[in-house]
């Protein structure tokens, strides 16, 4: 449901969500931020939300992109930005807030968050 | 099959694969790999390849952990190093030339791959 949102937006402006799941970022540097989580059992309203967070960084200033897959036992979303700034802003929204404590409280057993520098990049299309 | 090796998975030295799914790196800064992909259909060999990659990939001087997940539409394996020479190592590791071969030529449709700088990270567990 997240990935199937994911590939429906299309982004104005200098973002950029490609609809093969694969997104064609700028030249680096730019930025990443890398979430890796293991949920709980159950949705409890996560899918919902995390549609609704994907919808509300796509509109942020300075968002490039979006990866995401999950299995059974880890899920990885990785989103670009042009900016340590623009990551920063995003962190402060308040709807994000929300979510992010909620992470906490019901949806996430554990997580990581990475913040690190693009410097190069490779695309493939076979 | 692919997470569950990662997950029995051991290193010495300065490596450390978290049992949980989760690599506890060390402080930053250091660097991830970034590798998204779209896959063929069918296995074609590849759950074989990618178990030995890792076992592969962690032996490598600089090999600080790896994450991956993957579902219908993406993969995402983000693997952690030491410095940008141990990745080029890795790069240029023989049997990995060839699984990087046989990647293009049979099992993704499509992949990226980017060399980051981690500039800080942060773990929860709940």
């Amino acid at each position: 449901m997240y990935l199937k949102l994911i590939n429906l937006i299309r982004i104005n402006g200098e973002g950029n969500l490609n609809l093969s799941g694969i997104t064609k970022t700028p030249e680096p540097p730019y930025y990443a931020v890398i979430f890796s989580s293991q949920r709980t059992e159950g949705d409890r309203g996560y899918g919902k939300m995390a549609d609704k967070m994907v919808e509300l960084a796509a509109k942020q200033k300075g968002f490039l992109g979006v990866e995401s897959a999950r299995d059974e036992q880890l899920g990885i979303t990785v989103s670009y930005w042009d900016s340590l700034e623009s990551i920063k802003e995003w962190k402060e929204n308040a709807a994000h807030k929300v979510a992010q404590d909620k992470g906490k409280s019901v949806w996430y057993t554990s997580f990581s968050l990475r913040v690190c520098r693009v410097e190069k990049h490779n695309f493939f299309e076979m």
